[in-house]
């Protein structure tokens, strides 16, 4: 099968790391942290910082540097950082390309968000191992299987969600998953779930939230009327459709489209939303601040 | 002043007129009212057609057309045409382009909406009359007379609502004007004065509705850490923000932009969506269905 | 395989047909066409039009309608329209949606714009029959095959250009072929076959055209340092990356983006744009008028 | 006059200020700038960095801080910088908000670019002085003088042109002017005035360039038939339409758009992306690049 060239993230020989820091804001936090991985070795290749509020706000940064032999050097670094780190409070994390970040991700019916992503995982664009697709229906196993994943069917039952997420969980703690993409998955995850993975599940919403939250979207903006449709990647929280955004995206229609037809023209904003918001998860340029995230593209 | 290239609604010669209907839909209509108008002696420049439902629904048509002396034969062709419309059971009307519909523009403090339906009235984009332009504030008096234009300042004292719009209506129903445009107007309108312009009040609401309606939609945006925002002009009802939508538009904006940020960008996508509904409306492009808009554009 | 709700063009019972014309513009076309449908029984479900210029250009009207058995009745009815296409000096044809268009897709490397044709094929956007996706490499085979379709590897050696497309033109004739997609097709065609499907050859060029026509756009984008990308869908015409344009679209692009991210964006603009330009085709919205196109959308 | 909120440029105490840089890239130079203005006082509000190629490239920095008292100790941080500017072979310049860049707009006969600079201005988006408004025509005087600006004509007679430059860039020098804006100027300039402001001359050209550059270009675009329009703001240089560009948008047009119409619509492009284009340079965004440019926004 034909490979794409490579996303942004790739561009990277095996030396390339990144690093991720929140912290108060204050004065000398970027001289710090660059004057240190200067120290170390590092060459930086990209920088970027916000500040939530000069004076008194959250000050969140990612960098993205070439450091010789950064993959066996890994944890003496971070030994080095943490002095630094601890007299800024400093929530950080620092990460090497590989090994990869591992994706489950939940479909039920409809294939085109599936697809999308696996496509781009295939060509190259979403940087990241696959151990698992889950689906509540078996009609997209074929599909998964073309792309040689493993298909889990597990179906929902009414009055057996538990159950089903048992085997869930299951399922993901076995394949140490790093993060749940929710390809159009029709069902809500229990709170104890999304617990487990905070910050880290990414749904689609068929809707340009906050319009349209809930159940079918497309019928209820046909209702309204709207010039234009749209979609919403974000991260789940216990609190249904109302997690921080990543990623949004939309499309004119008119008052021609019938219901089908938003159906139709919001499938493709959908796919191309959550392959974006993933992407951008995986290369990390995604930071959660309350219920809004900094997005550093 | 120079005057820009005439937008299509101009490109009429003194015969130009426009028919408007809507009819429950039936086999014949298109053959019946073109046959009639060909037989009338007209050349039918543009027509376009909506049905909500082939089999049950409502059929809307709207015909542009050059008929020699229309001006002087439009009540004959009128009631030739009537003992047609009666048999399909239509709501019509037949227009021609001279005399130009009138228009009020009511404003509050800020100028951005107000100014850009000026502009787009002097260069000959916003084909009508406006003999008036009604404030709340004081402000925006030297903007509306540098286009030649009367400005009427009628203070909205808190508790003396109505007392002010006693003072609105006297003056609107003395300039005999047709439509109302609410360009940032910060004032809510009484059912009365709504009910008075049925379909004929236009207000641009500074979100992408049905997101954030209400007050302070960039306030609330930044705090949904929506990813785009946007604007919306729609017809006024009784029901605060939630009439019939004729136009919107969004734009990107990121964790950087704050609320003043928001309001900003904010401004450039109001004042063109308000100016391309208002263009709409006086061109006849806007039929209204239930709480949806038909848009012939 | 799941199937997507259906595209407007399928919302069609047995009886839906379409008629396209176009003639010099005069008055009386309108009434005259559609009194014809509606005394054949038709029932008028969309109708576009538009003139070139009412006083001498051309006229250009498409119809879709609903006739009881018109399967069995086109060629009585066609034979009932053509004194009136004749009186009016009209181009025209009458088509059923049954049976459907037959298109082969000519592919080389890549394989998003193969991948986003069969999808959307499969989904049933794009109402059409493939006998036939060929290709001057083996790469693709497997993808074509995975949707069920035949894969024909025809190599063009250099100097042997003639004799592959010979072949090409007998797989072709043996598919009785209605219309062909270059789907990122690497090969230039040549004269004889361009002419052998006038108005029916589809090209995707990656640029918006006209800037960078030609080799290697994206390279000439980055250097020109253009902050807009883009793709164009074309017919092929015997002037290089010059016919008639279907459909345009575009993505921003920053400094940060360098040759390799403008193809890795461009590639979504590109599957996306010929996807768009193939349904309309297949759905005969897309009239040539000299080297313009009309798109009845 | 109604002032609108601020745009980002003006969230500044008196103490902001920014630095400018481009020098070879190599390691360590994030850590050097950074920790230079922390020793000196700084907090960093803002940072980009941008590096064409880490390892042999060109690396561009703006970074925008707080320095207490910066406006009276700018030439003494100024020189405790150039021993390490010097080492780092860097270009670069230091810049305080006060006293803004002072601005020449030079215009013709339409008003629209003219008029979106000046409300953007007067609404405070714009961080400038006005001393001079330049045209060969007389007809926008008026408008230049409603807000209170110096309008200088200078007519540019067939043959005369170098009489007339000579008159502009005495009026220029006089008025110490940091940059000119050709608000759609139709005349062109001489290499000795494009020579007198390398990097400080903005145009606005009618059309998504290098797609149509030269005359007409909304002719042209309707001859080709395109399906979406643009408008480029540049750098001029004495290459016709090819300096770099510093910002592009577009909009979709359809069949039915005649040349009027691509003109109409073409306005409202031109006269955002201009304002963009000039607010970025005001506020430092733009670095040039060979013919690119590097905008960090």
């Amino acid at each position: 099968m034909p490979t794409g060239t490579g996303p942004k993230a790739q561009r990277s020989g095996r030396d390339r790391a990144r690093m991720l820091i929140s912290c108060p804001d204050r004065p000398g936090i970027v001289a710090a942290v660059s004057d240190f991985l200067f120290t170390q070795g590092a060459n930086i290749i990209s920088s970027d910082q916000y500040s939530s509020d000069p004076s008194q706000g959250t000050f969140f940064m990612r960098l993205e540097f070439d450091l010789p032999a950064i993959r066996t050097r890994k944890e003496e670094i971070a030994r080095a950082f943490e002095p630094l780190a601890r007299s800024l409070a400093m929530t950080w994390r620092f990460e090497t390309l590989r090994p990869r970040k591992r994706v489950a991700i939940f479909a039920s019916r409809e294939e085109h968000c599936l697809l999308e992503l696996l496509w781009r995982w295939r060509s190259g664009e979403l940087d990241a191992e696959i151990p698992l697709v889950i689906s509540n229906h078996e009609i997209l196993s074929e599909a998964a299987q073309s792309f040689g994943l493993p298909f889990v069917y597990i179906p929902v039952e009414p009055e057996q969600q538990q159950k089903a997420e048992e085997e869930q969980m299951h399922r993901l703690a076995d394949a140490t998953v790093d993060l749940i993409v929710l390809a159009r998955y029709m069902q809500i995850l229990s709170p104890a779930m999304v617990d487990r993975y905070p910050g880290r599940i990414i749904n689609i919403h068929h809707s340009f939230l906050p319009a349209f939250a809930g159940a079918k979207p497309y019928e209820q903006a046909y209702a309204r009327g709207v010039k234009i449709i749209g979609a919403t990647a974000h991260y789940v929280t216990t609190d249904l459709d109302a997690g921080p955004i990543i990623e949004q995206d939309v499309q004119r229609v008119t008052h021609r489209d019938n219901v089908d037809d938003l159906k139709r023209i919001g499938r493709q904003i959908e796919r191309s939303v959550l392959a974006r918001a993933v992407a951008w998860h995986l290369e990390s340029r995604v930071l959660i601040h309350g219920n809004r995230t900094v997005v550093f593209r």
